[in-house]
């Protein structure tokens, strides 16, 4: 059940899980939906699975994205802010045990109700952390109190597919983000490395145009879109 | 906004509009999730477009089949129920007006949040009233205010389409029915000429199994599947 | 082969065919490549397969849209337009060979090596009027100078198909509109009942950020996105 | 050719290779069809590719798994076993040489007519297994000798992939094991650690209701259900 | 069962019916699988739904390719010719159940084990008569006898679809017809009027390279190739 | 731009990088394209990623295979040909920014325009090949001067996915090679180890017959097909 104040338009909103495959593809794909969901009570833990490690990235690197995402985390209202620090790029050649064990522990110690995770596009890692976000929310176990898992676009990422030969995009879910799309964008902001000027994919700009895309297809000034993995409305009361 | 009472684990449950090509079809699809739905408060409208006219059909079999379906109504707590009296099997080469038009009455007038509608299988008046539907229920206008569109499954019929060639019911989201499934079989008794005996596709055996494989899926005894075309969330307050 | 001055990274740039369902689809899809093309000396015709006739429309409703649409046309440049002045909403239910002899004789007169056609989605005229284009362009006869076939997407309508029991518009080709995104906003725009208010999906603010969003994916300021149906490159000699 | 007695409604029964991820999986895909083919005479050989080893699992678990899949495999009359003892979840991340070369040896020694193997769903072993199953059976050199390539079902985890983003299971085949499926779940009943209680996917009832509701689809009391990867008759004498 | 002599090597070979939307569609599709059925002792039936007819052809239209059609289904050992004379091009437009009536008359007839029918492609007389194929074909009364459901390749128009917004053929079935590639093109050669010269797609040279091409796919001299849309496997003696 | 001479049908034809796992996917593929560019004045780069090394090769085997490749590249007019040596079959094992850097190598000391890769099929090989060639060829920094991203078929290989479940190789872009379809046979000629007898997929019938049936879908004497992944039409001036 729900806790006493959560969204009302959004199935599961009480505790909410968003899977990054690395700190910015949250915000870049839910950022307006977690603030929403924060603004109205949800407890939202955030797990980024994947950090930017030395030999192929300096070592100042991965702490200074971290303190970027913490920084973006608190403009959006995140409860909780979890970095598993596995290696970017080659997280997909670990043992997959690793990977899903992490992840494991996370739903374990959050039991959520709405799960979001990457789609898995061109980027090996987003694939990786997929799949291994579908393992840990499967509905068996501690994932039978799961009601949603979908899945988020990440700018420019997800649209590098190869039409045919690969999986594309096409979101089932929209929701409404005209209160938090600022919000988003100011948590971007933080993320000084990654932020780049128009017409980039992760300007304010492309940020601001996909928001009012997403919206025009359903009638809302501003909208974040998902395509929902599985949903489920187990025996329940009354609200 | 929902009522005062109502299933706090399906989204939109508050107004529900089942569109049926034939009666019988919306007990078969989501008979137990209607049960479900108006045991919690719910107002559900069942409207079921064809009816086997003549001369087709006797002048005799229609209004015995319009009897049955609101004997099965009456089990399952629907609040409403249309017929439309389009021609069944020819319904597909009337004016595209006649049909939209009866089901864009139906929803002006009920102003659904959810719509459960068919998925467009083998049968020609399934894809006819599929597309239709999904005509009415666009997020425009008075569609705005519909929160969810699901597609159910109807025994038989939707697995004879053409794999690769057609497209394939996968549902995205399971509702626990154990509590109502035998309220379904109920329903589904009240048409006497549709009721086959095992093995038949419109068994109480299959019907039941049907059950409790998509259960299965979703750790829950009893299931009915559905494949979600489209949800939105729309901006709102709490709940 | 292309004629003294065309655009040099369209394929088959020099005479190109656009074929709209209702007058309006062409801008909204592809007014700004029509513009971009023009500019370039392409020879650009326009043909619109329906009219909003009696008895469903008001009889001065169609001499009206086809005024707004030569006005628009004349922003973009347009060469020719055709209005076949069929009846929306039941061309689907007319001889098959009436919409495709329409089309077949444009195709005969302009000889085009790019052919613009609609995305069959929730629209019925756009599904009809897509299969007939299909079927004038295959490759055969005159139909082997057309260089290639490629679908526009037509703001929200595109957007409403069921995702996995209907196609999905995933773009394969992105033309660079920067130059020409002006030119469609002020075309729509003279579509006086056409033009939606914000948040419309045929607002300004929604084709521009259309435009934006598709040139995001492909690192260009403002894009439009588009299908590809088809592709031939004959034997042909250097440029 | 066939040899002196076989199932005259499957092609190819003579030789039989079921290549199983896991021992389970194929008393849980296609038991009672390995129950009906040997039932008529077919020589069933079951591959497992893995293992669940240390240091992820104890020491004892694999020979008590493998003795369980022994017992289920006389249920069913399988005439060899082979287990390759692989390592469980990490098989992907072996050589491809490995798993491919073991698999391609059983394929050698048996020259199978007809090979079932599992569909590629969320397990990423059942995902590693199909790839080298499909390796092994292409037809060329021994492979020419397969008459059929058929994924069959994996409960639960056959239903666990992303529907738009991850393939489904969409059946061509299906299998009247009417006369078998008691054997089945008696097979599956020796595997003491997999079978659950209801309504677990893996319990009695699911097992029993799965295989209702694939008879249902076909008018068959109870079936197993297969999607075809690939059948070719070559040139051949008269039955 | 099957009869005294069949081909060992197809499921279901006793008993034939191909269904071709015009006469020479089933030559063009799978003229040396019938001759190969045929030679191997079956009794294969072939059904023309279209005929072209006045008004959109001449009056001697019609008679002339049913005359051709009688003489290339001598060429391949085809049993029984029936022509069901819709209007080719308007076939779709016509109430349902003349169609589907029509269709059905000859499956009672007949009582087939395999059932050849066309892909729905871009002929829309392909499209009708593929619906009207697979419902009359459904594994329900007399449907159950058959045991597949396959589609062939008309050339050319199997190939004219659009990628991604319809459905592409992909074969997972090949038949070797090396002993009976030459009397299917002598068969072609009897409709004088359809036969192309290369590089035409109706040329012999183009159907000699499409059955090469297809054979090579499965390490094959000559093949024709089919997409099964569905298989079933009736419990059933022995061989 | 392009250069002074180069082929007009073919967009982006000055600068052409075809990317192969192993020598000979590139002949098979798009040989007869290949031989077509350059005698249009094209600039082509041949990258092979993947050499059959020990321990799984003979010492001899790479080395032998190069020097055919070279051989077969003269044949074709290939500009430059980079081998990366990376081992065969163990390729997707091996660190990411091994293969992906490889590969960015070539892309920016050739700032290609067109790029040819191979489809994602049976092979492990041309599966990683396939990922990392789209990673290289994003539209961002270096990559947006690539005006087309291509996948090729490769005879065998492409057909041995698995229908439903994995993407099946649906060509939208024909190019005619008539005028080089004999350089390509005579190229592929060079690899005395790679060419088989007929019936083989690598004989030379059935490469002609390849050709022969991809130009029949287009109305050409003989084509090479492709499946587009990306076209681009950044702004740029006349031609």
């Amino acid at each position: 059940m729900s806790g006493p104040m959560t969204d009302a338009m959004i199935p599961g909103a009480a505790r909410v899980l968003v899977v990054a495959p690395h700190p910015d593809d949250e915000v870049l794909g839910c950022g307006a939906t977690i603030a929403r969901l924060a603004a109205h009570g949800a407890e939202v833990t955030v797990v980024a699975a994947c950090a930017d490690l030395p030999p192929l990235y300096g070592a100042d690197v991965a702490p200074q994205v971290e303190a970027e995402a913490r920084a973006a985390h608190a403009v959006l209202g995140v409860h909780r802010s979890v970095f598993l620090d596995l290696p970017s790029v080659e997280v997909s050649r670990g043992p997959v045990a690793v990977l899903n064990g992490g992840l494991q522990r996370v739903v374990d110690e959050t039991r959520p109700e709405l799960v979001l995770i990457p789609f898995p596009d061109r980027h090996v890692d987003h694939k990786a952390v997929f799949d291994a976000a579908m393992v840990v929310t499967r509905p068996i176990g501690a994932g039978t109190g799961i009601r949603t898992v979908a899945m988020y676009e990440t700018v420019s990422e997800t649209f590098w597919n190869a039409p045919g030969a690969e999986p594309a995009f096409v979101p089932t879910w929209s929701v409404d983000v005209t209160a938090t799309i600022d919000a988003k964008i100011e948590a971007f902001g933080r993320f000084a490395s990654q932020l780049q000027a128009f017409p980039g994919p992760r300007s304010v700009e492309a940020l601001r145009a996909l928001a009012l895309f997403r919206g025009s297809q359903s009638s809302m000034p501003y909208a974040e879109a998902f395509q929902i993995a599985r949903m489920t409305s187990p025996a329940g009361g009354c609200a």
